[in-house]
């Protein structure tokens, strides 16, 4: 297809091709941010490395000629004035923390992709109507305080009439545990390190001061996030773009077995309930569940499964297991909670092992993405013939894909790939 | 029974009872340096807590009024001379190190026990021929550094001719790995720190001096050691004295899964090799292979099982287990080991799982008690009117027993049973 068939707009984009080579070398410098050896990338929330990074996206936008603001918790916002600079932004971003041992492009190319977006509509001569926004969200894994997509949580809580899934997604990410925003400030992390504390060492001094968080409604008019898949269909069938048109339905849960222990040498087989086999049969449980619903899109993980006291001639007193089941059919993944839940009894008959705890954490709804901007991306995806497929969000928030793994350090994506989601990104924009 | 049946030294010991409350008092002391919450107990070796613990059994052996020396890597012996000082003595004690969240008594009673054996006799008058030696073992537990006996395995290396089974143990403790002491030297733990400098911060500046810890052949007549039964049997037979007549042989095992991991939310079912399932079907192969030896004898435990990177939101691409198994037949737990091996290959068949590693890391075979030990606790309990059982130990090392659980914080022995077992030491030394 020529480019006689374009939109005058899109000409430009085509024209200008994005600076794939500048993209990749700062996907790249951004990797070194890390506390895990190369190719992995461990970066947590407010650590130093997290600093770094950050500092690192502020100084990217400032070359941008983007407006730099940040609020109390770490939300980073970079903004280019529209010519009506009184109309609600169009907003875009991701995240730059990753968690453990993960890679370079989770997140990440959501960030990095669109301030180049910027770039390209800026080198095109382009003038925004609506202000054009970049956000950094302070916190989408759950690895250091237990709960994701805190930035979005924060900042989007009193934002309702945003028309984008990922807010509405945001929404039902109240947790219990942060239903009161004053106790999660007390919530500690591993080291029992306070919330409110980590953010006082990242810089972030009035994490306590909300005033900045949260935004008055409509303080955006859109919001769209540029993400790698996350999972194999877009590689196989060798598609640029994925296009959002539904979040699957996540849910956490928590569960804790108690036994006697003893030593591992002198209690024999019959007196024994191990704690550790009770969760090993359980994680067992969860794929068996997980495989009856019969659909494809029923997911189940064991993720964390932790043995107490953890020494080879110890029977294990304890076990710790975190589970996370998703589906596009809530019902569905319903079932599968709660066929994970009678296991999880029958295995304490059967063992004699105490369930000290079985806690849903989180159990959200599917949301569903806003026609507007499926719409806006399908014709994108057309006008730049590009490949695309509507496709379910099973990674929680990410609305526009390019091929790509996640969550290993092996993560990948194609330089030509995030260039494509950055053109399709700044078209969309 | 009176006492006018017992031999004149029996009468004697019977007539000047154990010092039960300094005993229990002492031990609750010594509970005291750990770094677990009471009641449990963790003491690592080289530790702050370890070097404090120390002091305190330097102390006591002194206070008794015992010759306190120690050796380079701290194997600590309280000498009382004999009246033919030039015979090899005769020596007892055991270790203090604690597996994390253990409890009291695990070592410690072979211990402080000894060392109010010694008070026992010489309240009573006696005066021995040969002299008598408590042995304060270096490290008992493999929780630091990966191997266990690492005391005694220094200590006898050169001693072979010490006649009783605890020493053939330890002579079978040679690991692969310190098979060359030098490289043992530079082995770290999971801090990192390598086992020279764990010492230096303890005080053991020369530990890669080895003149001191290679004793000469012959150094020692006889050696027995006082635990608590760490299982059910004496308890529930209300019998007094276990007495060791074999040690089962142990065996362990490292084994790796690796997969591809991934996100949670977005690999499909049918995509994913998941490590920590993998581990888990393994865990529970280790207790079917157990079971299936049809002996009560044979046990299998899996006390460690860890995931990588261990975050909710990832499917394990790594898991790592050790398993500890135990028969008094060693061709039958060699059997359980081979079974155990197949299993994991199948497994990787099945889930499309890599087993990087499968490493036996010991597999001792039984050893048998000396005869001369035997009939000399045998007729001490007699003389005394203890109840008694020939057992089999389980747990690697121990050879004269009092009922008493072990490797958990409630770990418990009664004082009664803690002072038969002094008093039968007190003769049979
Ligand atoms: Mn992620
Ligand atoms: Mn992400
Ligand atoms: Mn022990
Ligand atoms: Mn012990």
């Amino acid at each position: 297809r020529g480019t006689q068939f374009m939109s005058p707009i899109c000409r430009i984009l085509f024209s200008l091709s994005v600076d794939t080579e500048s993209l990749q070398r700062q996907i790249e410098e951004l990797s070194s941010f890390s506390n895990a050896p190369a190719p992995s990338v461990t970066r947590i929330l407010y650590s130093e490395k997290d600093v770094s990074a950050r500092r690192y996206i502020k100084n990217l936008m400032a070359l941008s000629g983007l407006a730099v603001k940040e609020d109390a918790v770490g939300n980073i916002f970079g903004r280019w004035d529209g010519y009506e600079p009184e109309l609600a932004p169009v907003s875009t971003g991701s995240h730059i923390d990753a968690i453990p041992y993960s890679g370079k492009y989770d997140g990440v190319v959501g960030v990095l992709g669109a301030i180049e977006a910027i770039n390209v509509l800026k080198r095109s001569g382009f003038k925004p109507k609506r202000s054009l926004e970049v956000i950094m969200f302070t916190s989408e894994e759950p690895t250091r305080f237990g709960i994701s997509c805190l930035g979005r949580f924060t900042f989007f809580i009193l934002n309702l009439l945003i028309s984008t899934f990922t807010i509405l997604t945001a929404l039902k990410l109240v947790y219990p545990e942060v239903k009161n925003w004053q106790n999660f400030l007390t919530t500690v992390d591993g080291q029992n390190i306070s919330f409110s504390d980590a953010a006082k060492f990242a810089g972030y001094e009035n994490a306590q001061d909300l005033s900045s968080v949260f935004l008055p409604k409509g303080s955006y008019s859109a919001f769209i996030e540029l993400h790698i898949e996350q999972g194999p269909i877009l590689e196989e069938e060798a598609t640029s773009i994925g296009v959002v048109t539904a979040i699957a339905a996540p849910a956490s849960i928590k569960v804790d077995f108690e036994g006697n222990g003893g030593h591992a040498g002198a209690v024999l087989m019959p007196m024994r309930n191990d704690a550790g086999l009770a969760a090993a049969e359980l994680a067992l449980a969860v794929e068996k569940h997980v495989l009856e619903s019969g659909s494809i899109d029923t997911v189940g993980t064991v993720g964390i499964l932790e043995l107490h006291p953890g020494a080879i001639n110890s029977i294990p007193s304890k076990a710790h297991l975190e589970i996370d089941t998703r589906d596009i059919n809530e019902a569905r993944r319903n079932t599968v909670i709660e066929k994970i839940r009678s296991s999880a009894l029958n295995i304490c008959k059967k063992r004699s092992v105490k369930l000290s705890e079985f806690k849903i954490v989180n159990q959200d709804p599917p949301a569903l993405s806003d026609d507007s901007i499926i719409k806006a991306t399908e014709s994108a995806c057309k006008e730049l013939n590009l490949s695309y497929k509507k496709m379910i969000s099973r990674a929680y928030h990410d609305s526009l894909f390019m091929p790509g793994y996640s969550h290993k350090p092996e993560e990948f994506a194609a330089s030509e790939d995030v260039a494509n989601g950055v053109r399709v990104l700044a078209h969309t924009c």
